[in-house]
């Protein structure tokens, strides 16, 4: 199995931010068997795909996100409370192993049409997203979520850790989907879940911990009330913070958090959009890169950022970097470029697989057309990456050397009825959202 | 000359926000002539058109643009002293009728493409985006750059005063293209340049006034060090602030200046993008709104927000307003709307003929496809529109009953031709930027 790419714009967002104008790349058996700039090698047998002068650069990393959600996509905008108007209640009523699937299905569906080709997901039901990301042909961290709320998929933390055991049971048939225990947040565990999340994760250390930390002011007065120290403390004395432990938010870190995630080795993924349009803030993202901490570029669930692919948020990146340090400076484009890919790998511990064009590494990339009138003129690629691309103008996608889209034209899914699943279950939701809005009315009365 | 739109989600921005989710609307020479919910009415001679259940709403109004500026897009990106680096030396080289012809003209096809029917601009050699704006079936405002920094097209303030009176002869053969009269800002024209504005503009009175306020900290400190008071009541003093004066940026505005501007009628253009990837901060929109004043989504120049659609401003507005008020509740997804429509208009003075979909009004209306994964299940189509959709789900596009975009296909220009116009004079400037970067390298040492 090879294939060459031909005539490819090649951003490679390896160490040395390598370029190739007029580049090449040979795929062969899923891995990156070499590259270069100018006339492309022989290549007896392999597929040849001209990229017509378009970027291609590696597939994107979105290390935060509740795929399943995307069904409750829009919903209950600009509402303060909706967490408990809408959400709880929705998903006590319907979150099942088919919900999860039809949600996760249509994400699966837009993250490939926008050029992510690895997502760190955290919702329930798990074995279903991990087949999703299977059968779609994604590469992914699946997440068990762990909470005292009462979730829809078990009824005490004994249940949760034994959901933990069977996904990863379930992932050891799947090769390109690793198994995550997640944790919801520390006030929804307490810091003796943690603890024993910690000693679960030692028994099975190719897996990944996920956690919603340092995200909102109640979490934090929480921890100050109960344990008198941050959350980042919290979860630092319990163990939980290492490499391959992935901290979503992390808005509300002051400078000795930022220590702590430092040495422990934490990732931490950013969810710029979802923290504006919740008014929660703009996180310290110079701050903590520049302290050595790998910051990844994530959605989170399509109910807090609407969309999956990662150009919808580098605007949003960007500016608040800028907003923050007042100054045009802070963030560079190419920086937010490796946020979205290496970095974000790194985040997973996936960044020996994935996230950079380089041989040896196994072929997860986009092609990016160019030719759209608010693309041009391009003096640099990373500006237009960043401030002009939209997630349309991703054409081609290959992960493992396979390829996912051709000419918008997604060959793992069908779209049709991806779309008609996810629309049944919608149907179902809005005469219980129908009937949540005349109970208030009727209550406000 | 009759069309009949069929199958329309008809989202008409009226002060009722009236919604016809299977909507008809009847456009006779050029005037919406009828629109309801449900069965067409019969059209003898009437070109019918399906719209395919998607989303028709008033075509959208940029109230503040340097249209021709596409040609240094994503020039000097994360530097500082841009301005004083690239823009400025650029500016005094390479402009001309020429340039701002191709750059205009780059414009205008990136915004018929991604729904914008109305565009107020503010620049050089301003008759030649008169004749774009004519041509390419756009409607909008074009005004006279006047400054004192050796600009492009005048060396006096006498110069461009005749250029204003030139421009105001020239639009009088274009229907849909109303004349400016544009101060840089404050203090790049002094008191007395404003004042002769006003008198200017009192024998001008169809014209509108444009100008730049509050944008900068220098500004601020200008006007305090001069006058001893802010900008905006510098403007004030001199009699510029009143209805068809559009402020641009007003990001230093305190509640006095909000109580000047809205005693004054005057209209402020919101340009969210650029004041973030500048790192300026976040303007006042909801303060200022609730006091009264019209505000309207800018782009500002594409060497700012880079692209020229509002969809990839309406994240940014959205996420300010609610960071600021630190909350999911400021600027719901209807007002977003609202100000990329008729809100824009009304700033100006052109809310009579354009900005929403109210029988007696210009038919000046956009289809946009809500087919993508990434915008299902639909809740809410405001939702969709401030969140979801990319400037590439446009469809058609119509101004004044004529269609401008049909099916992706802009009808007013070819599109071919205006890129490799437009790619040709930023081949001039890429030797033009080596020299500048050569020189300040060895500078620098």
């Amino acid at each position: 199995m090879k294939t060459l790419l031909t005539n490819a714009w090649i951003i490679a967002v390896d160490a040395a931010m390598t370029e190739y104008q007029r580049g090449w790349l040979l795929v062969e058996d899923g891995t990156i068997a070499a590259m270069g700039e100018g006339a492309a090698p022989e290549a007896p047998g392999a597929e040849v795909r001209d990229m017509g002068g378009d970027i291609v650069m590696p597939g994107m990393v979105n290390p935060h996100c509740h795929m399943a959600m995307s069904l409750f996509r829009g919903l209950g905008e600009d509402v303060d409370d909706r967490l408990f108007r809408y959400m709880l209640p929705l998903e006590r009523k319907f979150v099942s192993p088919e919900m999860v699937r039809a949600g996760s299905t249509l994400s699966a569906l837009e993250m490939i049409m926008g050029g992510v080709t690895c997502v760190a997901d955290m919702y329930y039901h798990e074995t279903e997203v991990a087949d999703v990301l299977h059968h779609s042909g994604m590469r992914g961290v699946v997440g068990q979520t762990l909470a005292d709320f009462d979730p829809p998929d078990h009824a005490s933390f004994d249940e949760g850790f034994a959901l933990c055991d069977a996904l990863v049971a379930h992932c050891e048939g799947l090769p390109r989907v690793t198994a995550s225990i997640a944790p919801h947040a520390p006030y929804s565990t307490g810091r003796a879940v943690l603890e024993r999340v910690v000693d679960w994760h030692e028994a099975n250390p190719e897996t990944v911990i996920q956690i919603h930390l340092a995200e909102t002011e109640p979490e934090a007065a929480w921890a100050a009330e109960t344990h008198g120290m941050s959350t980042t403390a919290v979860c630092d004395a319990a163990g939980l913070l290492k490499p391959g432990t992935v901290a979503a938010h992390c808005l509300l870190v002051d400078d000795a958090d930022i220590e702590t995630l430092t040495r422990t080795g934490t990732g931490v993924a950013h969810n710029a959009r979802s923290n504006g349009k919740a008014g929660r803030g703009m996180a310290r993202v110079e701050d903590m890169r520049r302290a050595g901490i790998p910051v990844g570029i994530a959605t989170d669930g399509p109910m807090s950022g609407n969309t999956l692919d990662l150009f919808s948020q580098f605007g949003v990146v960007s500016i608040f970097a800028k907003v923050l340090g007042h100054s045009r400076k802070p963030l560079p484009t190419r920086e937010v470029i490796r946020m979205a890919t290496v970095e974000g790998a790194r985040v997973l511990g996936l960044d020996a697989v994935t996230g950079s064009l380089e041989v040896g590494k196994r072929a997860d990339l986009i092609r990016v057309d160019i030719s759209a009138p608010r693309m041009q003129p391009i003096y640099d690629p990373y500006s237009v990456l960043v401030f002009a691309t939209k997630p349309d103008d991703v054409r081609d996608v290959m992960v493992d050397g396979r390829w996912l889209m051709r000419d918008r034209a997604v060959e793992t899914l069908e779209q049709a009825k991806v779309l008609a699943d996810a629309n049944e279950v919608a149907g179902q939701f809005r005469a219980e959202i129908a009937a949540i809005d005349a109970a208030r009315a009727a209550a406000e009365g």
